[in-house]
């Protein structure tokens, strides 16, 4: 390895480190971080935004990440090098464009905005979440502005989630998709023979429902020796090496699905993350290629798997040791048809954590309950 | 305010909401991290330290020190601004005479032998902790002689804890302590009539422990919505703002002593540091005095107060709610001699976190079970 890369590698490495520890942060916050200390949470992840960015801005790394990719111009294309200076170049590029201060009052703002809006969505109360919503939107405009675009102000911030992918890309899916979601929505909506959902609805106690989580994720290959699931206000994914990689869920006593289906989603993400290579630890690389291949994992587990068939008659029977008088583990189709139930609701809008900010931005216009 | 003190506080307030970072980091390892996360958090903590102690030794600081000194040379000396110059250059001092490469690896070492010692306590297994302490004091000991000292090698580092004591100070103290102390030991040793402790035996679930000690400490005045109690492999106090003060206890399901004292003695010194002035907040005058002062507060909650008799009649109808089978609440003279019962122990060494080191090393030296 040339010494550049290796003095590059060595620097960016303990700069993500910093960023890890700012995810745990975040990810305290959203769990078991009293309420009482909002504000001091807000100035931490500002202090801590703030010296990330100057680090990973300075001259030091400008002129190391230009020496290792003089360097390393002659190795493949697809060398891990090559592929871990590109990406630093792409971030080292963008953060080059954002002023400190901008950067510093997004992760202050993104942890005064987490805490209102745990307490709007709590208390149902969405008038106490609009100054905040206004204040993080003008922000990212902001942001957006200094990153730059061509056609879109939304391509600068999609290119964070999903590099090179554009408003006018997401925009000619969606109408390809639409025509026939729109029929399909309705179709089910007016059907004469509406699906059961009563084998999913009924008593199901918080600490039967942990268990049982806890059972189908590590099951399906979450190592919860690298991870561990917590309740949070909205089930995320967020992780701090490969080898802590945390998911949280939400428990609703009413109806199983909740739980059920967000921890495995979130699963999906983490075993995404926990499969990272160790060789990739602190890199660049570290971690998921993009946003809309860490959905697809997390669907494929959620959806693919937790949905089929195959998964319901496997589940039956841990459904009955957990929830020996419900009615859900005695019929597996019936199971199946009822976790399967479409009904159309809101778009459901996340605040998200800042460092695992994969997750976000996509998700705000994609995903549905 | 002057414009350099007001630079100056601006600068190591950023500083301080990095450290209180680290604490974090160093309560989530005890309480709530993966077991497989040790050698990445261990990774965090040097990388934060060692940017913690670029950021604090910088010529820039020390600029604007030295002038902020220059601009209140005129102040009472006992003003708020004097006093946090005072810790602010007592602390630059010292902290320009460590290399930033020993300070990372102490913040990595503490971080690997506090997950060391907990596998090995756990384990009943010194033989495997012995390895990690014997490199941890050789750290110490290379930052003592860093530090300098007049006569003893502990002069340097009991500075950290009581400033201006010295080793000689300790051991004249002790001197002092010691004949009365052996005679009154050995004098209950073979009293005739030995403390019957039957009252704090017996059985009592976690669970229930639980919901004691949080209604004592909350009684007593702990702010749970600034604060809030875990379980760790040894019972700590961590703070990362005088909003956010965190305590742990430990269970012991046979002996109600363990879990009560340990959470007085915690909420003691919480409470201590969720007085600081809010003027204070991440400033060098931020917390506790010194570990003399912070160990005033939690043993007179645990000891004046906790073992007294008027307590003991206060705690028994709550004694009773949680534990109505149990013999401790019917007869407070007996939960009294019970909660006094005096018995030689083996001395309790503890590996405490990197940030909250104020606890650390003198309890190493003067604290018993």
């Amino acid at each position: 390895m040339s010494e550049s890369l290796m003095q590059f590698k060595a620097k960016t490495a303990m700069i993500a480190r910093l960023g890890q520890a700012a995810g745990l942060l975040g990810w305290d916050q959203q769990t078991y971080m009293p309420s009482g200390a909002a504000t001091a949470r807000s100035e931490q992840m500002a202090a801590l935004g703030q010296f990330l960015h100057e680090l990973s801005t300075s001259d030091e790394i400008g002129n190391l990440l230009a020496k290792a990719e003089a360097e390393t111009a002659g190795m493949p294309d697809d060398s891990d090098e090559t592929r871990m200076l590109r990406v630093a170049r792409r971030e080292y590029d963008k953060a080059t464009k954002l002023p400190t201060e901008l950067v510093a009052e997004i992760a202050r703002h993104t942890s005064i905005g987490q805490d209102i809006w745990a307490r709007a969505r709590h208390a149902d109360d969405y008038a106490a979440f609009a100054p905040a919503l206004e204040k993080m939107l003008d922000l990212t405009r902001q942001a957006a502005e200094c990153l730059g675009y061509k056609e879109h102000i939304y391509d600068a911030l999609i290119d964070n989630y999903e590099p090179g992918t554009t408003t006018a890309d997401v925009a000619a899916m969606f109408a390809e998709l639409k025509p026939d979601l729109v029929a399909l929505t309705k179709a089910i909506a007016e059907s004469a023979n509406p699906v059961d959902d009563s084998p999913v609805k009924g008593n199901f106690p918080t600490e039967q429902q942990k268990a049982l989580t806890l059972e189908v994720i590590a099951a399906i290959g979450y190592d919860l020796t690298r991870g561990r699931q917590d309740i949070a206000e909205h089930p995320f994914c967020s992780n701090f090496s490969r080898d802590d990689v945390r998911i949280t869920t939400r428990f609703d006593t009413k109806f199983l699905n909740q739980a059920l289906y967000a921890s495995m989603h979130e699963a999906g993400h983490a075993m995404y993350e926990q499969g990272s290579p160790p060789a990739y630890e602190a890199t660049t690389l570290a971690g998921g290629a993009s946003l809309g291949v860490h959905e697809s994992q997390s669907r494929m587990w959620e959806n693919q798997v937790g949905r089929s068939r195959g998964f319901c008659r496997w589940v039956a029977p841990m459904l009955k040791k957990h929830f020996p008088d419900s009615a859900a583990h005695s019929n597996p189709e019936a199971f199946y048809r009822a976790v399967n139930k479409v009904t159309p609701s809101l778009i459901r809008v996340e605040a998200d954590e800042v460092t695992y900010n994969l997750h976000t931005m996509l998700r705000f216009e994609l995903e549905c309950d």
